[in-house]
C-alpha cells in the first residue's frame, strides 16, 4: 500500500497518539459489532498550541486491521487535507464528524452501525428514542445543567431519517444538534448512531453507555417492558 | 498521567499482585460486558501479617485499559489513602466495597452493570430475585450451613432500590447484608449487582456464576419458563 | 503432521499472502461463530502474470488453529492440485468455491454456517430472502448497475435447498448464480451461506455485511417487524 | 502454588501435549461460555505403546487461567493418580470422564455448563432432545452405521436427571451410554452436557457442533419453529 506524504503526522510510538488510538479503538469497536463490514468509524481531533488536526480513518478499509499509514489528516481551521493516502478514499462520514467538531467543539466523534441502535430506531415511529431510570444514564453528559444526567432523568436521543448518501445527512444532523443542545448523540433511522465527546475517552464512554442502553432497551421491549416507563412500585 | 506517591505499592512483576489482577480482571470483565462505559469495577483486599490494604480502581477510567499507576490504595484499619493518583477521582463504589470488607470480611468485591442483572431486577416487583434447581447454583456459598448451596436449593438474592448517588446505596446495602446473612451478593434495581467473596478468585467465581444464573433466568422468562419454579416431572 | 510437497507455495512471511490470510481470517471467523465445529471456510484465488492459484483450507481441521502447512493449493487453469497435505482431505466445499471463481471471476469465496443465515432460511418457505432500507445494504455490490446497492433498494438473496452431500450443491448453486446475476451470495437452506467478492477484502466485507443483515432480520422478526417491509412514516 | 511430584508428566514445550491443550482449550471454552465460574472442563487420554494416562484439570480453578502445574495425572489401567497437586482437589467430573474412557474408548471428554444445553433440557419433559435436517448434524458420528450422521437424519441426545452430587451421575450416565450406543453426548437436565470423541479434536468438533445445534434449537423455539420437525415444502 503506497502512501502519499506527511507520514510524520501519523507515525508515533505513543499508544495515545490519535492515529494509534484510532487503530486500537477500531479493533475494540469491531469486537463490539459496531464497525462490521467496514461500516462506522471514529475521528479524533488534536488541538495543541501549534495546530488543530483531524485524524480520520479511510472509507472501505477493514476497521479491525487499520494501520497508521491508512489515515487521513485534515487541518481543521482551513479544512484542507494535510495527508491523503493515494490509494484510499476519505470516509463518507467526514462531513458528519466535522459537524460534531464545529457545532460542539468535540474532541472525538464515533459512528457505529450497532444493531441495537438500528433496532431502537425501528421500534419507534417518533423523532426521538427514550429510556429512563437506569444507572448507566448517569454516564451521559447534560451540559445545560453542568455535569451529567441523573438516575431519575429520562434520556432523549433525537432520531433523523436516513438518506441515500451519507454526506446528505449533514443538514439534518446539524439541525438535530441545534434542536437538542444537551444531546451527545444523534440516531440515524435504519442506519446507526453518531456519538461525540469532549475527549476521545469521553466519546468512547458515551458511545458504550448509549449502546448499552440501546441494547437494554431492545431487551426490555422483548420482555414486554417500557424502557421509558415509570419505576414500578416495589411489592411489599 | 502523573501519579502522586507510594508507587511501590502498585508496582510488581507478580501477575497475582492485587494491582495486576485488577488490571487483568477488568479486561476480562469488559469482555463480559460488565464494565461497559467505565461502569462497574473491582476492589481487592490484601491482608498480610504486616498490613491490611484495599486496592481500588479509580472512577471514570476505561476499565479495559487500566494501568497500575491508576490505582488507589487505602489502609483498611485507618481508612486513609496510602496512594491517590493526583489526576483521578476515587470510585463512587468505594463505600459499597468497604461494606463488603467490613461486614463480611471479604477478600474482594466486584460491581457490575451486567444487563442480565439489571433485567432480573426489572422482571420482578419484589425485594428478591430467585432461581432454583440449576447446577451452577452449587458455586454459591451458604455460610450458615457451612459450604455451598445444593442443586435442590432455591437461591435468593436481595434487591435494593437504586439511589440518585451511588454512595447513598451504602445504608440499604448494609441492611441487605444483615438481613440476608447467607448472601454473597446484592442486586441494585435498574443498576447492577455487588458480589463479594473470601478471596479474589471466590469473588470472581461467584460473580460469574450469578451472572450465568441471571442470564439463564432472563432466557427462561423469554421462553415462558419460571426460573424459581419446581422441577417438572419427566414424561415417561 | 507431515506435508507432501511444494511447501514453498504456502510459506511466506507476508501477512497478506493468501495462506497467512486464510489462517488469520479463519481465526476471525471462528470468533464470529461462522466456522464452529470445523464447518465453513474460505478459499482465496491469487492471479499474477505468472500463475493463477487457488488456496483452500482442508476438511475437518479446527479452523481457528489452521497452519500454513495445512493448505491445499490448486492450479486454477488445469484444476490440478499443486500441493496436497498427505494427512488431510480437501474441503467438500471445493466445487462450490470453484463455481464462484469460474462463474464470477471471484478473488475469494467464504462459506459460513452462521446461525443467523440458517435462521433466515427457516423463516421463509420461499426461494429468496429479502431485506430493505437498511444502511448496511450499501456494502453489497450490484454489478448490473455498476457499483453498489442503494439504501432504498431491496436486497434479494437466493436460497437453494440443501443436499445430502455438500458437493451435490454445485448444480443448484451454479443455477442460482446464473438466475441472480447481481447476487454476491447464495443461502443454503438449513445449512449456511456462500459469499464471494472480487478480492478477499471485498468478500469479507460482503460476508460480514450480509451476516449483519441476516442477524438484524431475525431480530426484526422476533420484534414483530418485517425486514423487507416499507419504511413506516414518521409520526409528527 | 506448590505441586507434589511427577512434574515431568505435565511439563512440555509441545503445544499439542495434553496438558498444554487442556490449558489452551479451557481458555477457548471460557470464551464460549462453557466453563463460567469454574464449571465444566476437559479430560484428555494419552495412549502410547508405553503408557495410558488421563490428564484432568482440578476442581474449582479458573478454567481460563489454568497452568500445567494445576493438572492431575492418572494411570488409566490402575486408576491411580501419578500426579496430584497438593493444594488442589480432583474434579468432581472425574468419574464421568472415566465412563467415557471406559465405555467408549474415548480420547477426550468435554463437560460444559453451556446455557444453550441447559435450556434444551428445560424445553422438553422427555428423556431425549432432538433436532433434524440441519447441516451441522453431519459433524456428529454414528458409529453403528460407520461414519457420520446425514443431513436428513434426526439427531437424538439422551437427557439424564441431575443429582445432588456430580459423582452420583455416574450410573445414569453409564446407563445412557449403553442405551444409546450411537450417542457421543449425554445432556444432564438443568446442568449441562458431557461430550466425548475418539481424539481431542473430534471431541472438540462434536462439542462445538452440538452446542451450535442446542443454540439453534433454542432460537428456533423462540421463533415458533420445531427443531425436530419435518422440512417444510418450498413455496413455488
Amino acid at each position: 500500500m503506497s502512501t502519499s506524504n506527511a507520514d510524520s503526522l501519523v507515525l508515533s510510538e505513543n499508544a495515545n497518539h490519535p492515529v494509534n488510538l484510532i487503530c486500537s479503538l477500531c479493533r475494540n469497536f469491531y469486537n463490539l459489532g459496531w464497525v462490521t463490514g467496514t461500516g462506522g468509524g471514529i475521528s479524533i481531533r488534536e488541538r495543541t498550541p501549534d495546530h488543530d488536526h483531524i485524524f480520520i480513518a479511510p472509507s472501505g478499509v477493514q476497521k479491525e486491521r487499520l494501520e497508521p499509514a491508512n489515515m487521513f489528516v485534515m487541518d481543521f481551521p482551513t479544512q484542507t487535507y494535510l495527508r491523503k493516502p493515494l490509494d484510499l478514499k476519505p470516509s463518507a462520514c467526514t462531513p458528519l464528524f466535522m459537524a460534531a467538531f464545529s457545532k460542539r467543539g468535540a474532541g472525538a466523534c464515533i459512528h457505529t452501525h450497532s444493531q441495537a441502535a438500528v433496532l431502537c430506531t425501528l421500534l419507534t415511529r417518533g423523532k426521538t428514542w427514550s429510556i429512563a431510570n437506569i444507572e448507566q444514564i448517569k454516564a451521559i453528559p447534560r451540559p445545560s445543567a453542568g455535569g451529567y444526567m441523573g438516575f431519575f432523568d429520562t434520556l432523549v436521543i433525537p432520531i433523523i431519517e436516513n438518506t441515500a448518501h451519507e454526506e446528505d445527512l449533514k443538514d439534518s444532523l446539524e439541525k438535530a444538534i441545534e434542536e437538542y443542545p444537551d444531546t451527545c448523540a444523534v440516531l440515524v433511522r435504519r442506519h446507526g448512531v453518531y456519538v461525540w465527546g469532549d475527549t476521545v475517552w469521553k466519546a468512547k464512554t458515551q458511545a458504550e453507555s448509549l449502546d448499552y442502553l440501546f441494547e437494554l432497551g431492545v431487551k426490555m421491549v422483548q420482555l414486554g417492558l417500557d424502557p421509558a416507563g415509570p419505576i414500578t412500585p416495589v411489592e411489599e
